[in-house]
This record gives C-alpha cells, sequence and structure tokens, in this order.
C-alpha cells in the first residue's frame, strides 16, 4: 500500500510474548495491533480508557493476520495502520507490522462496532467529538 | 456445518483471559483454539511439545475469527474443530466456540505449515506416524 | 502441610502459558492460582463475575512464588489451595501447584483486600452471604 | 532506596494487560519487570535470546511483589531495578514500579539461577563475559 499509514506505534516485543517455539506467539500479533488502535486514537486527543468510562466501547467484530516472518523477543517492531473504513456504527483498520529494516512480517485486517455498557449495538452522535475527529477518514 | 467436529475441547475461561472491557479479550480465542488443535493431536497419540522436540513446528500462517458474541470469565465453552485440509506441507482448521446452550459465540479457521528448527518449510515424510494419521483426514 | 486443601483445581497447562525458554513463564503460576481461588467461590456458590457486578473486588494485594520444578505445555497440573486467614477486610491464601505425581512443582502465597468500584477498601458486611460462608475458615 | 536505580525502563501498559477488574492484571508487573531484566541486559552488550541460543537460562526461583495503587490501560510506567545480589550462580534484584508523578505502585524482587539447556543448574565460567559485567555489581 503506497499511501503512508494513518499512524504508526513502534513496540520493543516482549519476552512474554513468546511461546515454546521460540518465536512471538500468534495471539501477541492481535496485542500489538490494538496498541497502535489506542496510539492512534490518543494521537488524535481520544483515550479509550476515558471513552469506556463514558460507556462506549470499539469490540472487534472480526480479525484476520497473515504471518509471514517469525517475531523475537526484543524485536523492534513497528505497526503501520490506516484505516479503512469510517462510520458512525463501525470501524475497520489494515495493519503491517513491519521489522527494523522495514520488512512486513504480517499484515492483517481488524473491523469493530461500537457498543454500549450493555454491549448493544451503538452509532456515535453526529456532533460527537469522536466523529467529527473520525469522518476525516471518510474516504470516496 | 452440519458435520460432527473432528475433535471438541471444553475450556473453562479464565479471569486472566479477560480485559478491561469487561469480556474475553479476542485475542484469547486464538490461544482456546489452540488448545483445540492440541487436543486432537494428544487424541491421536501425538504431543506437540514431543513433536517440537523432534524438529517439528506448526506455526500460525493464517488465522480468521469473526466474533459473535460475548465471553466472560469463567464460561464454559466448548471449541469445535473440523480439519479443512489435511496435506504434508499444510493444515487448515475451522473452528466454532460455542456457548453452555450450544449457540455459536465465534467462527474461525487457521492456516498452518510444518517448518523446521531453523523455521524452514518442511513436508511429513510419506511413512510418518503423524502422515500416516493425517491423511484419513482427506476429503475428497 | 498435612491438612487437606480446602479447594484444588485441575489445569491443563496452555501452549500459551508457555514462553522461548520452553517451559511454562512464571507469570502463568499466578494466573492458574487465581482460577483455583475462583474455584473456591463457585463451590460455594459464589460467581467472581457476579461479586464485581455487584461492585465487590478482591485484588491482589502481595503476592510470591517459589518455583521448584519447570512446567511444560499440556502438563497436568492440580493447584491446592488453603484459606490462612480469613476476615471481613483481607483474605490470604497459601497454594501448591502439583504435578501429576503429586510431586510439588511451586508453592506459594497471596493476600486480598475487598475493594468496591471506586478501588477503596471495604469490609464485608457481618451478615452478608460471603462472609457467613468465609468465617467458616476461621481458625483459632 | 536512595540509590539511583542500576536501570530504568519505561513502558507503556498495554490493554491486554488489563482485565475485567478495569485494571492491569497483577501478572502483568511480572512481565513488565522481565522487561527491565533485559533491558539491563540489553545496556550491558547481552541478549537474552542470545545467551539462551548459546545454552545459558535464567528462570524466575522466586518472586515477590506488593501492590500500592492500581495500573490501567496506556498508563505511562517506569520499572526502576537494583541489582541486590549478583553471583556466578544467582542473581537478585529489586524493582520499583513508578507512575507518571514517580509514586510507587509497586514494589518486587526476583530470584534467578543461571541453568542450561537441560534445565541444570550451572555456574558462569569466570573468565566469561557476563560474569565480568556482572561482577561489578558485588557489593560489601
Amino acid at each position: 500500500m503506497g499511501n503512508p499509514a494513518d499512524h504508526t506505534e513502534s513496540i520493543r516485543v516482549r519476552f512474554s510474548d513468546t511461546d515454546a517455539g521460540g518465536i512471538a506467539h500468534h495471539s501477541s500479533h492481535f496485542r500489538w495491533m490494538e496498541e497502535c488502535r489506542l496510539g492512534l486514537l490518543r494521537a488524535a486527543g481520544f483515550s479509550y480508557g476515558d471513552l469506556q468510562k463514558e460507556g462506549l466501547h470499539l469490540p472487534v467484530t472480526d480479525c484476520s493476520c497473515k504471518f509471514n516472518q517469525p517475531i523475537y523477543s526484543e524485536d523492534e517492531i513497528t505497526v503501520h495502520l490506516w484505516v479503512t473504513h469510517a462510520g458512525r456504527a463501525r470501524i475497520e483498520f489494515r495493519y503491517e507490522i513491519r521489522g527494523d529494516t522495514n520488512e512486513v512480517k504480517a499484515v492483517a485486517i481488524s473491523s469493530h462496532a461500537f457498543t454500549n455498557d450493555s454491549g448493544l449495538l451503538t452509532r456515535l452522535a453526529v456532533d460527537s467529538g469522536l466523529w467529527l475527529w473520525l469522518k476525516g477518514y471518510l474516504r470516496d
């Protein structure tokens, strides 16, 4: 993807991200991508913790990942994130996890729905700060 | 899917599988499905730990999951697994994670390649015990 | 300790409980012990999830563990738990993690305080169901 | 402890470090402290991954932690580490986990033994690079 990422987050792989196979466990990739999503929100002035306190959640409804190369403890990786769909009910992201020579080690996508404290689907208010920011990612 | 699963594994969701959203973290699903894969091997007389000691690994090359319903700490879930591709170089699985009334809470797939200790792709020997068992899952 | 445990919980070690050292990560022991605590509550008719919904939490204030023997993926371990202090403000537990020949692989303790949703220390009401059960563990 | 730390490591708390209680899971603290240990080694020119490849492991034999204050997702914490014992067979560390105003949120210790690939106790060679560095921490 030629466009620059909408957000990047550099992460040091933890020893506890690995498993007995000697490499990072595949589930760790989803946790690193989550950190990049939170970083995107944080860079825009939104704290996911605060949103949750206000009763707004953004659970994952779908996700997938293709693993190209193993990732090891202490590796410095960079997660690149693109907002591929921005809506009042749903957001989608695309990710690349790159190593220290910028090689793409994994590519992934995730879809998210906005829910309230009861876990019910909800929509962002048209005049909410989150939507005013998020709609900047609408592409046509 | 009408066919009975090739393997099922009942799992008690751990409190440590949850996150501050109050539900099981989406990455936990991939760990539960992994336990079902190991259970399939174990039921067939293979220990994944022993296979790894002999230099055979089965890393995830692709995985995806669709999350239908939240899963909570202490929930008793059952992972249903189907072998959807069995080859000497590659295996694929399909999963359903069901709750205690058999409702499908998540569906997922994973693809795996056989690799050696150096992380290089390898193929099961035609007369290996693992392949003699695994080819029983060939469907035509 | 000669007395039979107040609760035991059998756990299959997950592959994702391990790290690149090839054995279960030391932090996994604390998660297994937590499952044994929840199991003790559950056996007495209390769901920790329900207690949390009612605004009662039982965070760890202190814990320690001595690791005698490595624990591997797929090991079947049994966590033995003793209630070593039962109070309206605080509980303490002692644990042994045993392998399949009953060998003690780790010993540990944890201390817990009751807190409310704001994280403030609280005390169980003298006539609460939880206290009526818990005070059965008072020893003199 | 008045002395400056032997190493510090700044860590962004991950959302996946939390649990359904809304705060970081107590086991997460042990993973953060591990990152600080690896950081100490790395700063001295040693990679724990390389040491493991050469057959040297440093498993935790004992650890304990006292939790003073809750830690939340996205908190920026700093782990301060002191080498409290340096020997050819064993190392001990003391830790403080501090928040962004330097308040001490948790204090902990860990003890480690050197082992080989078979899990047997071993001692650093007197002329090994690791020991030549480590003995600088001997205090009398």
